[in-house]
């Protein structure tokens, strides 16, 4: 077993879905991975908050044994985002986006994270990212995650982070926009020429897309649900179970491995979605997620 | 082996995607259905046409030995819709629809085809889809279509078919539609609940989401394709070699059946999108499909 380094956003999220809306509930990509990745293996968590955290948050990370050492607190509001879900549940719509204490955030890890053998770069800045990358020893692994901002207005950063990562793990829409792609299959193969070994494009309803260099395509569906709550989060629980599973064995991860991996992301974001913000998350344990992991293999034998 | 009845449109279709345009190619969802189906087992259409319909175009059924005697030529012209795909290739946008002879079509089996053990209604008018049925003998398994215009217009009479089929095989939108549900998990659940004992929903690029009532979900991507040229006639396709395979075993089908069915047509839907029209499809031969199922199952493959 290997530890997971994970530096992201720790948020509060005001969401407003079909199924109702909460205020200021916790978010953030640092915190949907954690708690994910947590279930499997230690995890260390890099990000910033402000004076208005509720220590209780915290407590949640400390609960599931996530070293918060590398979380700073300081003057100023935590970061927070105002979105909303109409018709289509695959895709937010960002009313309101406050940076707060994360527009001057600046990682520096702890000493003894830098010897982290997982490392996952959630959606932050690429330069930012190219920060965290820089502190780090020796990884065996290194994941990341971007978005459109991104790819827009850092494209020269983030092109230097994706030739540096093993896997990139991004939604259809940002995978097609990287690459001016028309679709996921036509992507998969350019995001690959970009330098990462592995991709994984989150397909929201429809499962996923995995591509390695190696050997091609493995795409399987999402857990069927029939009643989407709130999505909120689900590509960073993804990205969570996905690095959870590696990081449990420990090794330098094989194709196999990767396969596996989607498997557990797909599944832990399924219950994701079932609640608002991470309650449905929280919840998940070791046994909930082997009873529906067995359900899915029989959703998808034929 | 038993023999496949099918009665749907038959068709000149203009068409427009981001890779280009066809005008008057062969189409309608009988023409796509029959070729598709008939590399598994005979097939007896029932359609009509107008006086401007190629000879070519019968015989190209006919050299698959597709029955065409219950296809009525008459005064008049076929059949012409018109449509374009931007952007998004899962969802047509019809310019125009000239129903021509289609719109006084009364559908009249030859004798021999109403002992035709597997039938399929493809998307046409539910009355007229009751009238084969009613003409039909000891059919073993009932398979049908529909579209949003009956939905909204006719769903007194598609109620009623729905009642008598054993399958039905519709889009995501349509499913929804129908049903009222959000997603198209809570729609299977519903549409089984107004008659069929399985309900297959198409979702283009995503692949496909079975329900039977005994054994619930059955959910599995789409074959990757990176170049979609025209998705026109994908779900008549699918229905064709659903159809096909089914009919080919030649008994009551049991869920495995379903199922293989299912990957069967899906596959065979991957190589009419890579061409316009029916030439995509008018290529495959039982060789090239086995090949191409052979890459799917490792697609799939953990």
């Amino acid at each position: 077993m290997s530890e997971i380094l994970v530096v992201g956003s720790l948020a509060y999220d005001s969401i407003q879905t079909p199924s109702g809306k909460v205020d200021r509930a916790l978010g953030g990509s640092a915190n949907y991975f954690s708690l994910a990745s947590s279930l499997f293996a230690p995890v260390r968590v890099v990000g910033v908050v402000g004076e208005d955290y509720q220590s209780q948050d915290i407590e949640l990370l400390k609960s599931r044994k996530v070293d918060t050492s590398g979380m700073s607190v300081v003057k100023g509001k935590t970061f927070h985002w105002e979105g909303a879900y109409e018709g289509d549940m695959n895709e937010a719509i960002t009313k309101k986006t406050e940076l707060n204490v994360f527009e001057h955030f600046d990682p520096t890890l702890p000493e003894h994270y830098r010897d982290s053998k997982f490392v996952f770069l959630a959606n932050i800045s690429p330069d930012l990212q190219l920060k965290v990358l820089n502190q780090c020893h020796n990884p065996l692994f290194i994941g990341m995650d971007t978005m459109n901002f991104w790819i827009t207005s850092k494209l020269a950063d983030l092109q230097q982070v994706l030739k540096k990562v093993d896997v990139v793990l991004i939604n259809e829409g940002e995978a097609m926009m990287l690459t001016g792609a028309k679709n996921a299959i036509e992507a998969a193969k350019k995001v690959i020429a970009l330098g990462p070994k592995a991709l994984v494009i989150k397909r929201g309803e429809y499962g996923f897309v995995m591509y390695t260099q190696d050997q091609g395509f493995f795409i399987l569906p999402a857990f069927p649900i029939d009643k989407v709550i709130d999505p909120t989060g689900a590509g960073d629980t993804f990205a969570g179970g996905f690095f959870g599973h590696l990081a449990s064995l420990g090794r330098k991860p094989l194709v196999g491995d990767l396969k596996e991996a989607c498997i557990r992301g797909s599944i832990l974001a399924s219950f994701t979605i079932q609640d608002f913000g991470v309650k449905g998350l929280a919840k998940v344990d070791m046994g909930a997620l082997e009873m529906r992991t067995i359900q899915y293999h029989k959703v998808i034998s034929i």
